[in-house]
């Protein structure tokens, strides 16, 4: 049986260190603070948004929610977002996304505060992901995988590693990630000839290709580490990760489980950042 | 014997156009215009320089260059960025690195106008290359070993590509670009184990190394194609590429030159930065 990466480990131990760290800052006065900025009544945001009010709870972090109507013009969320950034009570910012088709959104990652940026969407933090300065805010989800492997001491130095996706909120930060740990990364994707192969052929594999139980053991060797990032649905319905989790199980080294993997992770990240920016700003 | 992919085939055909399009301008009372900055005394910039003002000359680019004192403050030299952004006759801004060590170099890079930032300092577009949006101004020299391939018609939809070397000059932009085309990257570097297992299970290997003969034969198969991005001395104290050139030649597809590979395309690319900035700018 593979050794299962467990995501809610890796979580409850950050969360432990961020309430020792809010207590610290309560101590001299100091209420780390994230602004969450919510325009519309999607449900999916709505959820979200609750999952974060009981996150930051269960850590001492304090959030404010500001609800804004879905005809905001950009104008009118920039004027908001402007507020937040000078106000020295707010240490984080998250805007929910996707926003409504007619806000200009570059504008409004440009305008986020970077020093508050905790959900990484201005670009200036973006590209310190991509020169390998870990200084700024990087993309909650790919540092999520690289916590787990972190608290699982799994070795990157000269690893090999696949990275089955190409995108700007988890493959190319993530790849960026890994390189900065010295491993060797091959970044793929839907166009990529032959993935069984590439990823057969490496020790790491991370999938987040968002296709429920895509993979199968055809894809890993005995000793392969996944660390799987897709969240889906089964044909029965059931929420899945990328990997035939069944399947895959008994036959490689260790893969985290879906859910209880790395999306169970990526919330203390970003609380994580509100703690760090809190520090910074003070 | 393997096809050679000169670089300075690429590089005529690029200015051919550049030409062309400044004629246009001209035609209509606007002169493309770069702002080189020169810090000191430096002999390589020096020669780096004059290569330039000729190189703009050949296509009727005017060239202005603003020789400063090494003694330059941070603050000194940011008020004369300042004042190249504004002033409307010049399209382009080149600073020559690397700056002096009293200088703060981050300062410098945010404040050249990304619309000018020619050879990509500001980290705007640095972001942008990273996104894989070519809109803005990517680094010269991995744009410049695209070029070739482009030119030489090397297919790299689904190609597997391994990229030595993970500098944000070289190796990282060039994986995004080659990202963008939709080729498997592999980005190695120092710590990768097995380098020649990986090279030589690739389709296409771009080399930036930057020791001279360092790769034999053994690191490709027949239908390699190379790109050969060092530039450095060997024993004999003679320009030569990453790879050894001799041994190779025979034995792969197709490889570039060196000198006149990569290296001869570069400043041609940032010519065609100049003048896309002049009608961005018009």
């Amino acid at each position: 049986m593979a050794d299962i990466l467990s995501g809610k480990e890796v979580a409850k131990n950050i969360k432990e260190n961020i309430k020792k760290e809010v207590v610290e800052l309560n101590n001299v006065g100091i209420s780390p603070t994230l602004g969450i900025l919510r325009v519309g009544q999607n449900s999916d945001d709505i959820a979200y948004e609750k999952s974060i009010l009981k996150n930051c709870d269960s850590v001492g972090i304090v959030a404010k929610v500001y609800e804004l109507e879905e005809s905001i013009s950009t104008e009118g969320l920039l004027e908001i977002i402007e507020k937040l950034n000078q106000d020295m009570d707010i240490h984080g910012i998250l805007i929910f996304r996707p926003l409504p088709k007619h806000i200009d959104e570059e504008q409004i990652n440009n305008t986020i505060s970077s020093l508050k940026d905790v959900d990484c969407m201005n670009p200036l933090n973006l590209e310190k992901v991509f020169e390998g300065d870990m200084d700024g805010f990087a993309p909650c989800t790919p540092k999520a995988a690289m916590k787990i492997m972190e608290f699982y001491d799994i070795p990157l130095e000269g690893a090999k590693v696949s990275v089955v996706n190409r995108s700007m909120v988890v493959g190319k930060p993530l790849s960026m990630m890994l390189l900065g740990k010295n491993a060797t990364v091959t970044i793929c994707h839907s166009r990529t000839k032959d993935l069984k192969k590439v990823t057969k052929s490496s020790d790491i594999v991370v999938t987040a290709l968002g296709r429920a139980k895509y993979f199968d053991e055809g894809y890993f060797n005995e000793n392969s580490v996944i660390i799987d990032v897709g969240i889906s649905l089964d044909k029965g319905g059931n929420i899945s990760g990328d990997v035939d989790f069944d399947n895959v199980n008994t036959k490689v080294k260790s893969i985290t489980p879906v859910p209880g993997g790395v999306g169970s992770v990526t919330t203390s990240i970003l609380l994580g950042h509100v703690v760090v920016a809190c520090k910074h700003l003070k």
